[in-house]
Parts: structure tokens; C-alpha cells; sequence
């Protein structure tokens, strides 16, 4: 069951001694490395952020797995999208044959990879690398009803949750393959923000100004059709089974003291409705780039998120949050190796 | 010897009909990959920089050495750094014994490191992990004469070649640690590019305001002490053995068509002084991070560089430089290794 749960004792700005003396030891382990203080920037914030996630003066950040959820959208069928409906199946069979950026980003970063049906429409794939837990053949098209149920909703939920929660990694990465998939996350996070869809409604895989004209104004009739809406009814009206599913899988990581690194604005978007279904999460995630889909930025800033890559990329797939593995790794490593200024015989500002 | 050459002809913007076939053939390879064209981003450009370096479609970036130079400085004396000059010898044996946050990045990037001894006071290390290739025990005090000989920043640029050559490596970062470093380094920005002093100097290690403002005034002091200056002369009247060691080796690294990956402050002067000493070299540069050290941004924009990183760093030491790694070797990866979308069965925009 994903439900609210009271917020864990490592979430930020608590304020009890129990934490005060544990940031104390943290920022002291911190300023004793033979740098001056400070001048490692994020790279510090980041080890810290680690280090009290895991409620540990030598956290683990060894090894991320990026798990990828496809599914497809019943609003593709209005044409708010550069590329057919079709993509999504082919880009999961490229996903299982190892060709797509995320599997080359994975590689080369040596993460482990999985691929998940959450619902794309041609049923199951037969392929030993593609794990099948579709909810549907995509979702109903939110134009005009709710794109599931809720009980499709409870479901992509839990089974996402137990994706986040099993394994043995110390950090998740979640990306998302689905055509229609930026409609349906600009229209969540109008819902949940109350963000106007205008600085939330982008070109996706790459639409003409007057097919954003046209997805901007089919997207308005959508959300038209609903009032002000809860977290969990806006996952019903417009979330994606992918979506949905990373949402769950989001909460189920954060639970489970894992980092939650997120990519860009789909994958903001369901960081988002995770964090509304239950605050505590937020402490687990971090922020893998900007994005050059139009609404991330106005997204992120909702959240008070800086992301740690700016490379003007707009791919989805958790392609960004694959590059940005490598500096939670290395900044880890600089909390556990890195010598004092003690050990290492150097002397401190005279 | 370190002189001037013609242009090779894989500089940027040449319009040579060959060159126009090798780019055209590139961003073929670029967009017909299983993505919406160009929504890579700045990956997709390191990839064509990387291929445009080395001339062919399939370029090769899987090992990356990072060598640190290590000098003491002259204008120490005059009291700039927050810390004591002893610091500069203690922190080379620190890079020796592997604790230094360069060591840690390195190792965490599997990256080569290697420790250079351009000139630190109190002789010899005698560590097997140190090359000792000391042109002088520091330089002179660059406030009442030139910090080196003719004769020692040739040697010094010599010797730096020579590391910018050797090796198998298909990228090299650079690293320094010498204190009084920013201070040397200002001053050449400020000959180099005529900048104002004042947008080039910066706290270093961690001035207090008012230490802030005696370096700016000692460092007017001494770059009033001449008029304009040749790049040669630039090294000479106000280098490190370490920076214009780093300079040589640029220009090594660069004319073997071998990436330079461009650290923080102080490696962006040498670099910009091996532009100006050779225009052609600019070609191989990829520029890491944006360093929270005052002058960086400044000088960066007179090279018309854009760093991958902006991680609120300030540390130097060829840190921001193995953080920037991964990104080049999984840019790469992407050009060698992603599907096609006719290899992989996936449909173009519709």
C-alpha cells in the first residue's frame, strides 16, 4: 500500500539535538578534508544530503540501477506529438537490445539497467529483457475522461513501489519512454502547482510552433474538464502508467533510504506528485539536469530543486540522470577517502 | 620546442570542401541516432569536437590521464593566501598518498593521475609517486621582478610538452597546487586579455574581505611593473613553474589531437596562454567546470568557453576537470553506440 507516512527523523531543518549533534560530526568530518572549506561546492552538499539520508558519517553510494517504465497515452491519439504512437513499442525493443542513450549512458557509468512495460499498447513482448507489468494498453485519452481508474491508479502505484524498494543499490535512477507523455506531465503539474499550462506546455520530442499552439490548446481543454483535483486524482485524471508507476517507485526508493535521482520533466513531474502523496520523500532526491523542455525549470523552481547538470538535453529515458551518476559516487568518495588535514600532516589557514 | 604552428586543419569553422564532407557525414551519424535530433544537447557537441579532433567518425575516448603540477611562488611573501606556502609541499605529498580530493575523483573516474614536482621549496620529495622535474626551488617575487628566466619558462614549457605528449591516453586534465597560485594567475589574465585587475582577482583559498583587498592592491602594484607583454613575456614576468608547465603540456596534448580537459581558474589562464601562444590549440579544449573563483567567468567568456560543470567549486587541483570525465567518454559512447533508427527498427517524426 503507498500511503502517507510520518516524515522520517532525516528529513532537513529538524531541529532536534539527536540531528544537531550528527550535522555537527558531518560538517566537522567536512571542513577537517585538506581543502579549504567549502570550496568542493554541491559536491559537499551532495555527500551531506548522503550521509544523513543514510543517517551515516560513511554512507554507501556505490552502485545505481536505472529502471526504465514505458507505457503509452490515450491523448496521443489528438496528434500533440512529433512521432507516432508506434515509437513507444520500437523504443522498447531498442531499449531490450541495449541501443537506445539510456542503455549507453548506463554502460558507460556501469549501471545496471531494467525495462519495464507499464502498459504500452501490443501487449507483451516476449523478450527476456523487457519486464511485463502492464496495466493496460495505455491509458484512456484525458481529454475526455480520466485516463484510469483508480484502481489502475493503486496499481501502477504498488507495483512501482516495488521496484523502488527492491534490490540492493544505493541510489535509483527512473526514466520514462511513453509518446503523449509530456502532454500528460504538463497537465499534472498544472494540476498540481496551479502553474498555468502556457510555461508548462513544450515541444516534447520536438513539435513546429503550430503544433504547440495546438497541443497547448487541447491540453487547455483538458484540464478544463476537471476543478482543483487531489494528488491521487490528479495520477487518475492524467497521469500515464509510466508515470504513475514512477511515482510509486519514487516513494518506494525514498522509504528505503535510497537515493532518488531524477531526470528531467517527466520524471519532475511524477517527483513531484510523490512528494505531495508524502513530503518525507524529498529529502531523497536529487536533481540530475535541466532540461530544455519548456516547463522543467518553472517545475524545479516549485520544488526548490537545482539540478546538478545544465547540458541543454530533452531526451527523457533517465539519459540525464545517468550522467549525473558519476557525482554522487565521486562525492561519497570524497567524504570516506578524502584524508584530514590532520592525517595528511598539512597545515590549515595560517 | 614550443612554438608557434599553422592551424591543423581540424580547427572549428575552417570551410575547406573536406572538412564540409567529414561534418556532413558527422551530423548524419548525429541525427539519425534513436533520438529526436539534437535532443542531446551539449553531449551531441563533445561527441562532433571529440570526432572533428581525430578525424574520424569512430573517435576513441576511454582513458583519461590527470596530471598535477605542483610550484611554490615568489609572491607568497607578500602574504596573499589564506594559507602558509608549506602547504604547497605538504599537499604534494598528500596527491602522493593518494588523500587529496584529485586522487579521490581520479580513482572514482578510474583516471590515471600523476604527480609533477615543477618547483616546490625544500628540494626533492623523494616519493616514488613523485616526477621530479623542479625547474627552481619556486620563482621570484613577481613584485619587484619577472617571477623566471627566458631560459626557465622555456624549460618549463619544454618539459610540459613532453607530459602532454607522452602516454596513450585519449583525454588529459591538468591539475595545479601551488600557493600564491591565483595570485600569478590573475595578473597573466589581466596582461593576457586586458581585463581590469579587479573582475580577475579573487579570495583563492579563502581570503577574508580585507586580505581581498591587499592582494588587489599588491598584484596592481605588480602588473604595473611592465607595460604590454608578449604571451612568452607574460609567463615569464608573472608565471608559475606549475602554470606554464601546464601551458607546455596543453599545447602537447592538443597538437597529439588528444582532448584537454580545462579545469577551474587557474588552468583556464594556462590554457588561454597556450591559445595565444598557438590559436590551433583551442580546438582541443573542453572546458570542465565554472569555478567559484572570482576572475574564472570573466576569462571564460574572453576564450568564449561554456563549462559542462558549475558545481560551486573552487578548489583547483584538476578536481573539476576529473568531475567532467564521464561526460566526455559517455559522449563518445553515444556516437560509437547508440542505435540507428533504421538499425533499430524505429520510426522517424512523423
Amino acid at each position: 500500500m503507498v500511503e502517507r507516512r510520518a516524515s522520517p527523523g532525516y528529513a532537513f531543518g529538524m531541529n532536534t539535538d539527536h540531528i544537531s549533534e550528527f550535522d555537527s560530526a558531518l560538517r566537522r568530518k567536512l571542513d577537517t578534508k585538506t581543502k579549504p572549506q567549502g570550496s568542493l561546492g554541491r559536491i559537499e552538499d551532495i555527500a551531506a544530503q548522503v550521509a544523513r539520508l543514510q543517517r551515516r558519517l560513511d554512507p554507501v553510494m556505490k552502485r545505481c540501477a536505472l529502471i526504465l517504465f514505458a507505457a503509452d497515452h490515450g491523448i496521443a491519439e489528438e496528434g500533440l506529438s512529433a512521432y507516432p504512437q508506434a515509437v513507444t513499442r520500437q523504443m522498447v525493443a531498442n531499449f531490450a537490445s541495449g541501443g537506445a542513450a539510456a542503455n549507453v549512458f548506463a554502460r558507460a557509468q556501469g549501471m545496471d539497467l531494467r525495462v519495464i512495460n507499464a502498459g504500452v499498447i501490443g501487449g507483451a513482448f516476449d523478450m527476456l529483457e523487457v519486464e511485463e507489468h502492464a496495466i493496460a494498453e495505455g491509458t484512456a485519452n484525458f481529454l475526455t475522461g480520466p485516463a484510469m481508474t483508480a484502481a489502475q491508479a493503486q496499481e501502477a502505484l504498488y507495483i512501482g513501489e516495488h521496484f523502488g524498494t527492491c534490490g540492493t543499490h544505493d541510489a535509483t535512477a527512473f526514466g520514462e519512454m511513453g509518446i503523449g507523455n509530456t502532454s500528460a506531465a504538463s497537465v499534472m503539474a498544472h494540476k498540481l502547482t496551479g502553474l498555468p499550462l502556457d510555461v508548462l506546455v513544450g515541444r516534447g520530442t520536438g513539435l513546429a510552433p503550430e503544433g504547440l499552439a495546438r497541443k497547448l490548446s487541447v491540453l487547455e481543454r483538458a484540464a478544463a474538464r476537471t476543478g482543483a483535483l487531489t494528488p491521487r486524482a490528479v495520477l487518475e485524471h492524467y497521469g500515464g502508467f509510466e508515470i504513475v508507476m514512477m511515482t510509486g517507485a519514487m516513494l518506494g526508493a525514498a522509504r528505503a533510504k535510497r537515493i532518488v535521482l531524477v531526470d528531467g520533466f517527466i520524471a519532475t513531474v511524477a517527483a513531484m506528485a510523490a512528494c505531495a502523496l508524502d513530503p518525507s520523500v524529498r529529502a531523497a532526491m536529487i536533481f540530475a539536469h535541466r532540461s530544455d523542455e519548456a516547463g522543467h525549470s518553472a517545475v524545479l523552481e516549485t520544488m526548490d530543486a537545482s539540478p546538478l547538470l545544465d547540458l541543454n538535453m530533452r531526451l527523457g529515458e533517465g539519459s540525464g540522470a545517468a550522467l549525473a551518476w558519476p557525482l554522487l559516487s565521486a562525492s561519497v568518495a570524497m567524504l570516506n577517502e578524502m584524508a584530514s588535514f590532520e592525517d595528511a600532516g598539512v597545515s590549515g589557514p595560517a
